[in-house]
């Protein structure tokens, strides 16, 4: 069970060749449903990977001009998922369609709209104004996990593990795990989730800053970041000189953007990118920068999945909560409060019962 | 839930060695019921591959003459699957047997029989002529397939696919998919399943017909086949020069036997051959023939694998009809009424019940 | 379901390092229960690898002195189990711990007892006095089962099978099959099992007998051993010249251990060794005695496997007793009796009904 009136990424801008290109047609499943994207002409098309007429993949046929014809008995779709000819036929059923999703690209994220079409809303797509932007530097990232989403949110909503998971790369000092983050409410028009801010006084700089900015001294840290639904993190972070520090100066600062569509209740789609500021640094700064995070992602991965197996091994666990997990449980009761208001909503195409993923107690809550 | 009182096959002649050949003992599954196959002499015995003691296969125990002894404790049984000795004991307990099968051999194709055995026979045996036949050359073939077998046989009955799925082997022109195949019902004694028959006038040659008679300008091409319980196709196929066609002469004749077997309902053993009539082509001809054969057959493996994991992603889908589907409908609709009216006999060893894979709608159908 | 009130061997003490070693964490899972074992100086630790907060495993994290600290969100736990430290809080609350499990160390093996902790009794450990002894020189042995333990159980309960499974390692001889064993109850304080003696009088040395001492002619044969819950043999057994022998002399006297302890439902450790006297053969022989014996035993693992497979695959398949089954029959029905009189008992933490894998009948049994 998922939230459906929401924004999911499904892919980078260049992961979605035009149509013309090399005939591959890019396919990805999104909520346990698998979507064709492509491009025709220069509007985006979202189609249900599936056949209507014997369920085979779309994504296995062919482009003819701006439609798709299935490879296996040759109907022909047209962008707004009409069938519009049958072989043998004088003409194709008007029943004969496959589902097209709401699709909008933004500073180089495809997103699908998963519920009701009427409701979706350009407003809620989230800022995530560094993935294309000239005053930033990034290369964009894409990992594949064989967990539920929510296990990899309460990670992202909880910065304690850089001191023990991250010690060797975006951690560095167990002060963070000391420290406590302020967490509010976002409730604005689109925007449903939690702000969470988080700062340590005097700690050393870590290997990743050091990419960036060579710091003798302590440094102060601090990571200001919106965590949005469906999993959104847009992240301000950064250090500089702290107080007693008097032999350095300026200060880094990075932008991210990170976020988790769930593939099937047990696998999710990570994309992510932390842009720092353009001239900042050397030309292959953004490359080292990736190796890093990529080194620090893996890192969560399997921890994560070490963590996934666990549970899944003990269905009776209870979850102890600790004064740390704030953010992620409060999280965790807007998603399943959202879960249940799509429900009850006449609207809506799914039942109202939440899933083990989502319930708060056994096996990933 | 299968059709039981049929005939199946399990394997080619040549896969069943001689008990004395090297004592490497043939077993495969059929209907999810594991089966030793053997020679005593000149005859041919079908045994459960399950040991009646504690459930071990025979096939990992030994010959001993015509006899087969169990690997684990020594049980000894005969061709009639009596066990006749226990080590340790004076005389085997009565009981202490295994399932025999009926089984036969004709032209190459060795059959067991699934069902009642005072039901067998070999009147219901296909006619599968030319597999042993002086008249007739091929490589024999087999593929194991990780898909229910019916969506194996709706492929088979309808060859519209020829057009998209083997555009560069076997098909060549989408005039296949154009015409309309004429359908008929065949229920003489023994024979239950369906006649197709299908020809396009004025068509490029396939690649596959260039390897056997070499065409300039356009063919009329025909398929006549029977296909037949459990999942047998019987075909005859060819080309010849087209009405508007004045510089060819001479034609393609094939004959196709092809048999589906289920291992179990998730996998499926495919026995085929195409043959050419003896003295046409060259000598590497069968060898070529079975190669383009391959390959257009793991281009239809390749499209039914992709087809069965989107359907088994998608319980609620239901297949759209359209009007190609006249004899897989009309097929499925025999397979039911037979796993009905088994189901309904006295001595029927199955419940009522038909299984997700033989229902239409959801699923595999 | 399991025996739980029972001592079960989780690892050979050599796989065990001292906490300060190299940092490497044991873990092993025991009934379905991961757990880390490690020693605080002389003491054992066995802890449930399961961090009370978010149930990631404390095998990924690190040892500080006697204490384990978790890696995801830095928790530190003492060596009863208590929480001892959570990161950014003043005091752990007093119900972060996990579930510490008695452990003891007896000859080589390390046990852990998965009961209740009350009635842990070190009366009943086994005598697996070779294990570590001047008198008997060996090499250990670990191999891991994809099977429930109980098939792996009713192997070591019947040695018949040495004349088929192992005819050329340890069997040798059809007259192994031919005799008939003695099985009597043991039923002292702490030891619940069966006796189970067999000897064979005029039979050829096996080829692990020759490793030893060499015979020329026929040779006695014996085996006695016990056979405990949860699944321990403890075994005399050995050769020496039969009665028809005039030429040879001396004997061969083997003393083995071996323990099935569950890991899952499915899949099963096994932990053997099979010694000789020392001063006996020469410098190698321990290591070719443990050669013969991995290869003897991976042809156990390879039939058992194959039933298993076998088994799984047919549901409805009961298996027939036969005179042969007797201390096996009686071993399922010593473990079903346990298992209900523990779930009988107000204290137990088990349901009350068996599992499909240790009742009488299909499947395993």
């Amino acid at each position: 069970m998922f939230v459906r009136n929401c924004w999911y990424v499904i892919a980078w801008d260049h992961e979605i060749p035009s149509t013309q290109e090399n005939g591959q047609i890019f396919t990805r499943t999104v909520l346990g449903e698998p979507i064709v994207v492509y491009r025709a002409g220069n509007e985006l098309v979202a189609l249900a990977d599936r056949c209507c007429h014997r369920g085979a993949p779309l994504s296995k046929g062919r482009f003819e001009g701006n439609n798709l014809r299935c490879g296996y008995h040759g109907l022909l779709f047209n962008p707004d998922g009409q069938c519009i000819e049958v072989p043998g036929m004088s003409a194709a059923p008007a029943k004969a369609c496959v589902k097209r999703y709401p699709v909008v690209a933004k500073n180089k994220w495809i997103f699908v709209w998963m519920g009701e079409p009427e409701k979706a809303d350009r407003a809620m797509l989230p800022d995530n104004y560094s993935c294309d932007s000239p005053d930033w530097h990034y290369k964009p990232g894409y990992l594949h996990y064989q967990t539920n989403y929510l296990l990899i949110c309460d990670n992202l909503l909880d910065f304690s593990h850089l001191s023990y998971v991250h010690e060797k790369t975006l951690g560095g000092s167990h002060a963070i795990a000391q420290s406590r983050a302020a967490v509010s409410d976002i409730l604005t028009h689109g925007q449903r989730g939690l702000r969470v801010q988080r700062s340590v006084a005097e700690v050393p700089p870590p290997p990743s800053y050091q990419r960036i900015h060579t710091f003798s001294g302590l440094i102060e840290r601090w990571w200001d970041y919106d965590f949005l639904l469906p999993g959104t993190l847009l992240m301000k972070s950064g250090g500089k000189p702290s107080k007693s520090n008097s032999v350095d100066s300026g200060e880094v600062e990075l932008h991210s953007c990170q976020t988790l569509t769930p593939e099937t209740e047990h696998s999710t789609h990570y994309f992510f990118q932390q842009g720092h500021r353009t001239g900042q640094g050397d030309a292959e700064l953004a490359g080292s920068m990736y190796q890093m995070l990529i080194r620090a992602f893996e890192e969560d991965k399997d921890m994560i999945g070490a963590q996934s197996a666990c549970l899944a091994s003990a269905p009776d666990f209870t979850m102890l909560p600790l004064h740390l997990d704030g953010a992620l449980t409060r999280y965790r009761r807007l998603v399943d409060a959202e879960i249940t208001s799509e429900s009850a909503a006449p609207a809506a195409s799914q039942s109202s019962a939440t899933t083990a993923a989502t319930k708060r107690g056994p096996v990933v809550a």
